[in-house]
């Protein structure tokens, strides 16, 4: 930035209010606190690259081309994802999250300046943030790995032997991550039922959500990296729903793991809440019970203090919250998920996105997942309409929220991730036809 | 092409005698026949796409500047992938395969303005053919699922219950795959002996390699593909070195599959032989033993008869070839592999990797992977120096070579991949170190 912007506005100005209004506001999601990258059109234009404030998005391109981004060039921005930016590194991130909050503070010079680049949010079209690299999904939630262990191989064996020493988890497919708000096509797939000789290829029967959040990688790494060096390269979460047939998964997936079961599509939500806007919701992992080798041990608190919650409306209903839950809940955190990645040498890259794997919490409401709430369709969940509910039904709507919640400078905050929505539609009729 | 240049050639030229006499040579592994894509650079210049012919590589970028590639612009082989040009679509494919032929052939009348841009293959530098999109390993080969089955189940439950259904296979990590020439690192791992209570972080100590093929898609498709749309959509084969850490595959692979065990490097032929260059070689898949489902029954030939060895070289020593296989061997065509793959609905991309899985035949020579030929280190390999293996050893260079070779227009051909080499190195002695 140039040094009459630097010095025009006041040593510490206020990291809560904005002078947008809509900002402001108790409720609002997208305080001066937040400010979530996501990428945006504009009705007939092209996708770029915006920050998210009160009810509007701020053109990230059009603020840079004006000269009020500093150094940073506006091509940066006028890419349809955030990875270029990424690139610029750490510094590069902390500068822009500084000067945004300048320039859309209470007290900022630039207001005028600014005011013609705002969009109304609901008016614009949302796409994914970042260009995904290669994607992955973890397993780090212990209540949701007991609960499928135990529901496969009974509560004496639920937990994986390697379980407790290392977040396992396994690669995913990239070109499946989809935004919030992409309808998903109930998949085809073989399946076999225990009762059943012979396998047949249909439309998917168990098909279900899982209840994540994603970390994105803003780093790359060629060799292994530290607790620390990991939690460095995080560059923001997002809201995750891994789409997962149930009946697919359970007679492809061994010895090779989980494959065209999570491959039809994971669903992300369109806003990057950065590392550093839940920097003050830091909290520890739980106690461990056998203890973690050096290098995934935590260094610092690496989870976050983060509720979460799903809604389920079938077709032209209204919504029932079928789980709440907290990201705190998990094991493991993303920083030791990405220890382990890059253990072997795995090569990170800008724009990888790690799966937390399922977030459940210890009571039955707090599960995250049909499979766990009907306890593998055993008892199925009853809808607030009545309906019950033991896997996805065609026309349900899932919609997932996160919010964390506390106060900074004496007022109340929510940093809030948006929403993260998917509408199941019914399978192809001929999955094969043209 | 323009119409001058058309048909200034032959109606029926050879499609086997070329007037650079290094392809005609009897063993030449390029001859104009084979044709086969990659990327290279001259001393200090930029990489971009070239074919190999005899002991040449010719430079795709000046044939279409100079305008002998007819509508192809020279900006799609100016980039350092085949990418590009496989997005142009398969009519593309056909019509540049055949320019090439008639450019390079015997009868050629543009040897002059071809000359200056062929360049010696010695002296330039190789590097991946694509940007690889997606990587995914299948596990389609019989006898080394039933070798490693065996191993570790037990004869009677070599096969997993699946495998006869469909072929399996597992999301590896594109990030990971790396040209041949480049050495690869002894990983780290978390690993664990059965006669140990905990695991321990070291280097690999069951390091491995694993003879593979990989097919390149080369179109994109949303939805599932039948087995003759998934055949059309494969633009090559290579050959692929899936280096695999036994033993950190072994601690953490229940229940999600193979992950950091994998992920260190996968190592590919520089060379895409491309699908049509085989197709004088296409072999059916072996009987099946149970009928597959209807979707993933062959229409056609879809493997290929293609001699593939190994060598194994220990440092400044000659290299003893560890094993003679033939691709054929395996039991699922890599269209069948797509077919399985695009079955959810999962997106396939253009520069997806298909790994084959370990390509094993039923005699103990014919073993793709040191697990098998040394049977889990029980008997171990005594090379042609005297030295004994069961894993790989620090310094030791593994290269793979596969041809297809046959007769066409009277005259025996081969049709070579080049080369597939990596060294490995020594584990970092601190792999957290700067």
């Amino acid at each position: 930035m140039t040094e009459a912007d630097s010095t025009a506005t006041q040593a510490n100005p206020s990291v809560v209010l904005s002078w947008l209004d809509s900002a402001n506001a108790e409720a609002c999601e997208f305080p001066l606190a937040n400010l979530p990258y996501g990428v945006f059109s504009p009705a007939g234009e092209r996708p770029r690259c915006g920050v998210a404030i009160g009810d509007a998005v701020l053109d990230c391109q059009a603020l840079a081309s004006i000269g009020l981004l500093g150094q940073l060039d506006a091509s940066v921005f006028a890419k349809p994802t955030w990875n270029a930016f990424m690139a610029e590194g750490t510094n590069a991130w902390q500068a822009l999250r500084a000067r945004l909050t300048e320039l859309l503070g209470a007290d900022s010079v630039n207001r005028a300046r600014i005011e013609p680049h705002l969009y109304d949010r609901r008016a614009v079209e949302l796409h994914l943030p970042i260009r995904v690299a290669e994607y992955t999904d973890f397993y780090a939630g212990r209540h949701h790995a007991t609960n499928v262990g135990t529901m496969f191989r009974g509560a004496e064996n639920a937990l994986p032997p390697n379980w407790l020493h290392m977040p396992i988890g396994y690669n995913g497919r990239a070109s499946s991550v989809v935004v919030s708000g992409t309808s998903v096509r109930r998949p085809w797939g073989q399946l076999k039922s225990p009762d059943q000789p012979l396998p047949a290829f249909m439309p998917s029967r168990r098909f279900d959500l899982e209840l994540e959040m994603g970390a994105i990688v803003g780093k790359a790494s060629e060799r292994p990296v530290t607790v620390d060096e990991a939690d460095a390269m995080i560059f923001g979460y997002v809201l995750l729903n891994d789409w997962s047939a149930r009946d697919i998964q359970a007679w492809e997936y061994q010895p090779l793991g989980p494959f065209q079961a999570k491959a039809t599509a994971t669903t992300i939500s369109p806003w990057i809440v950065t590392s550093a806007a839940l920097a003050p919701f830091r909290v520890p992992t739980p106690a461990r019970e056998v203890e973690l080798l050096p290098h995934l041990r935590d260094t610092s608190p690496m989870l976050y203090d983060i509720d979460l919650e799903v809604g389920l409306a079938p077709s032209a209903q209204a919504s029932t919250t079928i789980t709440r839950t907290n990201y705190r809940e998990l094991y493991y955190s993303a920083a030791q998920q990405l220890v382990q990645h890059a253990s072997s040498g795995c090569p990170m890259r800008i724009g990888d996105l790690l799966g937390s794997g399922t977030i459940s919490g210890p009571a039955r409401h707090q599960r995250g997942s049909l499979l766990e709430l009907s306890w593998g369709g055993k008892e199925p969940l009853t809808l607030d309409s009545g309906e019950q509910r033991s896997f996805l039904e065609d026309g349900d709507t899932l919609t997932l929220h996160g919010r964390a919640q506390g106060n900074i400078e004496g007022r109340k905050v929510v940093i809030g991730f948006g929403e993260c929505a998917g509408t199941l539609l019914p399978a192809l009729t001929d999955p094969f036809g043209g």
